[in-house]
């Protein structure tokens, strides 16, 4: 244990004192000698409602330091088990979506020299797309468990090809994925035709609506998913939109309906087991989680992931 | 489909720019050649509590701009299937409750010269009074469909009769319902007796306590409504504090222990096939809505009841 | 019950008017004659991460206006069955938590010296340790249920033995409680190791975490808790987190995946019948409470443990 | 100084411990005995735009905590010169503006059979006229020291005749005041046409334009209006919005370009001397009072007025 | 006077309804026959701070309700006077802000067709640049006064060239301005070096220090600015954050010990007599305006600037 | 310039990117070589009404991020001159004032163990008695510049002697002050008694009201300090409540008539050339400053603070 970094005790230094990393782990400047790296994409150029994601990795850090070492509901205890870091934040280019989505990527591609697991805070969606792109360089097409209120597989947006509402059709047509190994989960709202997402369906990707899995436990959905993906590479995506605005109304675009809290901590601790390659949590926006819990929840969420990627002991 | 007014689409003009009608319908000036009036009566001079309903109608409208045109989880096709606009706000006098309420009876029955289905969005409850009287003088006595915390059958506050918690009493006692197919739903909180909603229960009124809901879908309920209400002319009123303030925090009367907006949604899914004759929603209180997503909410409520007016098309 | 104190009826005096006293009980200044007295115990120190709770009694008073006497869904009338009052707030050194815990258990000793049941208003959990110590200094060891998110056994915060977080390991310690009628529900979160809900299951503490509970009504547990107990003198402690910061945004250390408002009113309900000598409702923390619902739903909890205390009359 | 009420000290109970009264003073059935009376108007049905005053008294009494008896930049210590109390809030009908300024001239010409100067929390302004009324009723015409943005000299809103747009003219025109011992200070904002204010400088109202003040101290403007009014038998009503909204940001209809409190303090602290039979401070909305400074600012206004009333003693 | 738009009145619809238009005009299709066109500029991907002025339009519309149609204290009537109305919104690139820098300037390009003078309502200070390239082709270099707390003459942020913080110094190289017209009014804040701001006075731009104009009135700057400019087509563009935080807190790069409001109207009221050929008010951020002051502040300086147009009547 | 630490440039990483440190400076785990050390002193169990300022330390960071290094308005080039970092916070003890003191004294004795000047970034005012204690061990007794609307010269509160209330009067007892060179700037608000802030000036205190300072620039009195105090050793503690709450909401004991931050800049100016010790901001409570522009004052005034540190150069 003594061999891996420990987030600072709230016993040592309250909770409200102390740098603002995300769960207090050390600020690190390289991936090198990491098996987990946190780091922010600070980004809102990418919605197309309400903005304000550009602060979502600070608020994720700031309720992140609510956190505890031991996942007391599950047993698991990631910080005995991986070196973990904070990387800090990605300098995007905040005047231009495309240069940013580019400055990700090859962000990325330079983390993935070292055999880290990313796991980004977001941020808006279209972060994904590039993330994505430097996955599929790295391992090939890939496993994808994405949790959203929406597909996000429109083709264009105001004529833009790359923007929130169309990565994953862009991660499909530049085989990224592997469409059978896809499930979006959480889908709802409203859309401009019938087949907003049935042609998704039809390339081969899994979804669930929200509607499907209202009252409903999300423990066996969990396993279908991770008998359905196996060992192969996988990334998961968790738009905290997937949640019902009364759990996360700090968003962008909320809709109503949705995931509890509850359901979604199901569903991720019943993907233990799968070879994540990458995590990613987005769309928290700061200006509209007026109690700081919406953040809360990503950052709880965030740390659900992270007991599961591989190698984390259970106790 | 072209003969129908649609909403302006977000991938046209962004969803935080264009005129604030509701779900970006145009703005018309009269019902003429409308099937589907949406009209707005910004009062609160009817509270008991929290006051701030005035804005209710604005609110509901600026958060509709998210709703696109087709419902991804009915099917259902509102838009090409019945001409929609914005009728606009009613002109209450704001100084005089009595006086505003003739108004609005006075604005509904010339409305209702037109075969035109009207949604209100309040607003107070005291409100829905006047509009059933003149859906009564047009229909005869109507069957109802209440959904709300409150049964709103008190007999007089301060002396008055004509306030939002004392209007079905009212419109019981002057013939405008078909009690035994008057249905409250989600009644809850508390009372100055045992009697205070048992004496409704007692003219016929069907009602269940939100208490008897819990955990429950409401599929089951909102089919035994349709089957008792068949095809007897029908109004809806949603009063949002018939959902638990965690859905809905932004309302003057909250009470604790109230519907999910899953199980508003079920209900009001099952209710299809009625004679609907006019909806309302009201009680949205932006003041307490820090968010605006109670608004959103309530936009959406009226979004559902729209996709089941009588001669809505499903994909 | 012309016998009785009443709370001043929304049709004499307009809900937002009037002496702001819990529920809108007289104002006493002795708990001599009374049942029961509301006591408020305003103070944050005892805190670890967000502070407010010192203005916990006076927004859970205010939020109480709203209650109207007669518990509509279980036919409780506390009112006409009990002698109430509020006995205003505690006079605590805001500058010295120890100091305060000595204030608070001399205040209890006095009010105990009359056969009074105190209701405590908090403030933080802190405040429940020196209440704990007069109760079993009048009763004996007593039966604990304990609604909460943390099971508050740490040993020290900081070098300090007496926090909000060591609350029921300091009552363990000096035999303030039987251990076998000890009940913690809620209990989730993240912990330091995973021995720190354990130990206190040795002691022979009755935990339930929350994850055990999701999707389910509480009633069986209620009763299971109730056949447990027995008549042995009982003392309910009401921590506002062991709600989901969706239903109690407002409190200094939310965690996520709590229970439902619903599942508390259950578990209540059915602890009917209990000896109950004692309660408190703490951590509502009204800075963070950004629409007031959550202190309101704190008096609300308050109001459902009085319509169970004995001798209490249903209708 | 012993034969007088005190409030309570905040070294013998923290501030934000107590009962809610004015200034912490206690809570008094009748003005028999008093000098001065505080007492609550909690109504927003008279106002045109924002609603939410109808919580303005609780605010205030909440903020009004802060306040120690001794005002240090004056030397004015009313506390040892008047017996002061608290007369609660009036029990006005919310849903009947008429009705509820009835019942405020009556319970108004109750109070003034003692020799009690009343100073009423507000509320909407429309609160002041049967006020008037009532001090008119006993003092015959009076002087009047008008603090506001608006002149409210309309004559009709909406067809009504009282409002809170409306109470000057109606004051004028029923001979309550004297009109050339009338001062209207701080008018600003925008208007119907060139005579909306101008009418009742032809009636004889002494008004100042806050742009014909900006930059100023208005010690002066105090002291020449002291010198108008002389020992005239003279009310005080302050309206809140009469600050600029950076310094009172709270209230329901503000215009930006208005005084600041240093101006406010400056003009009260130079009346001193007046024959003051009565003051109010209105349109406090905590609704939109966001951090209850505005509240903070009404409450100290309330006692820079407190401070000036005749037989206060100055050390 | 019937012969020109008039805003709706508060007394014939209150004004928390009706259309959500400027001031309550009417909503026009096209520029042909207006003298003045409103035109909100939705946008806030240029912003390097706080986002959120997306929602800028859609607010100064909101709180623009509040103003009626004469200026009481100029005795400005320019609805008497001049034909205005409401353009709607530009139907921006939401996901590339060059791009929308080019639809802002082909839209008023055609605008400009029409003898209208254009009002912006922003939306970031990007969208100045295209403004004053469409007024210079029209007009050639035009006269500026710019009323900002930032002087906006970098050369790049993030490489690129054209964003909030670049826009004067590319309207300078571009021929734009007639650099010893240009008045940059209550700069201040901090820099990257001593040269931030000199730069541009080499360039012939008059600049003043907001801190040489504390506690100032500003009439005499007005005057000395309007006697520079003299009948040159001028433009206007007025940054709220020139305004001190305290007067308006809702915007993106607020820095302290700005401008008053009033120091902002004796600004405009002075500067009457200019041959305006438009105006623009930015960067309104409606997240960061808790209480919808900032707004209402920038819907007045608006209203300023239209009561000093050309042809203006007064009385 | 190159030997100094640089802020990270918002040109290089967007502002709402990268690690919050004060200003984006480094973290530095040691005082030594330092010319200047920020710390953070998180803590509020020394507050009397709201809490909230645990988290001042945290929120002055965050919005520190706007500041760029260079001055403007002064030409003050701190970064070119002083070698800055950030110290992180202390670990006080939340639960226990006294020791939380004792711990803030010995940090500060071991820091001053090198030639540095700390800057204290508060938390509430009682963290300055300890920081005194140490400078005085150090230096002697110092002089004082103490700009706050209170004099914190209580002898007990709630029987502590030592609290955010009776700081100075310790201080003087002491022996830690020279009396004649202790200023106190922007006194007002209530006081028990006439006697509150005239004892103080018995002890040869220099006080000045803040009604005194009204509508004045504070040049001359900054000038008229730094006459008063020479060369002596000088301590700065800025409570952040000194300034009026229109400019500063976000405090736990506003008083209304305070200083405009305009006065702040004024006044902090002319003291250059003092022979400054240390800084201190206190009282900055985050949970009240809804927009986050009162910690950005905190911080601005922090860093004109900084700007006249002994060997800033100027350009």
């Amino acid at each position: 244990m003594s061999d891996f970094n420990q987030p600072v005790s709230g016993n040592d230094l309250a909770r409200f004192a102390g740098l603002q990393t995300f769960m207090r782990l050390p600020d690190v400047a390289s991936a090198e000698g990491l098996d987990v790296g946190f780091i922010g994409i600070p980004m809102d150029i990418g919605t197309s409602w309400r903005s304000g994601t550009r602060f979502g990795p600070k608020q994720l850090r700031q309720e992140s330091a609510m956190i505890r070492p031991y996942n007391i509901q599950t047993g698991a205890a990631p910080f005995d088990s991986l070196q973990c870091g904070d990387l800090g934040d990605i300098a995007i280019n905040t005047f231009n979506l495309a240069d940013s989505l580019s400055i990700i990527q090859s962000t990325y591609e330079d983390i993935l020299n070292h055999p880290v697991i990313p796991m980004g805070l977001g941020g808006d969606h279209s972060l994904t797309l590039p993330i994505l792109r430097a996955m599929a360089k790295k391992h090939g097409p890939v496993a994808l468990v994405h949790v959203d209120a929406h597909a996000d597989v429109n083709d264009e947006m105001f004529g833009e090809r790359e923007t929130h509402g169309t990565v994953f059709r862009r991660a499909y047509e530049e085989g990224l994925l592997v469409p059978s190994k896809v499930w979006q989960i959480g889908l709802r709202g409203t859309g401009y035709t019938a087949e907003d997402f049935t042609e998704a369906a039809d390339w081969g990707f899994n979804q669930r609506l929200a509607s499907s899995l209202w009252h409903k436990p999300l423990d066996t959905l969990g396993k279908e998913i991770a008998a359905s993906i196996g060992d192969h590479p996988c990334y998961i995506t968790y738009d905290i939109d997937s949640l019902d605005p009364s759990f996360a109304p700090g968003t962008g675009t909320p809709e109503i309906g949705g995931l509890t809290t509850m359901q979604a901590m199901e569903l991720i601790r019943n993907l233990r087991g799968l070879n994540i390659i990458g995590c990613d949590l987005v769309e928290v926006s700061p200006p509209y989680d007026t109690t700081g819990n919406t953040a809360l929840t990503g950052a709880n969420i965030m740390f659900e992931m992270l007991s599961i990627l591989p190698g984390v002991k259970y106790r």
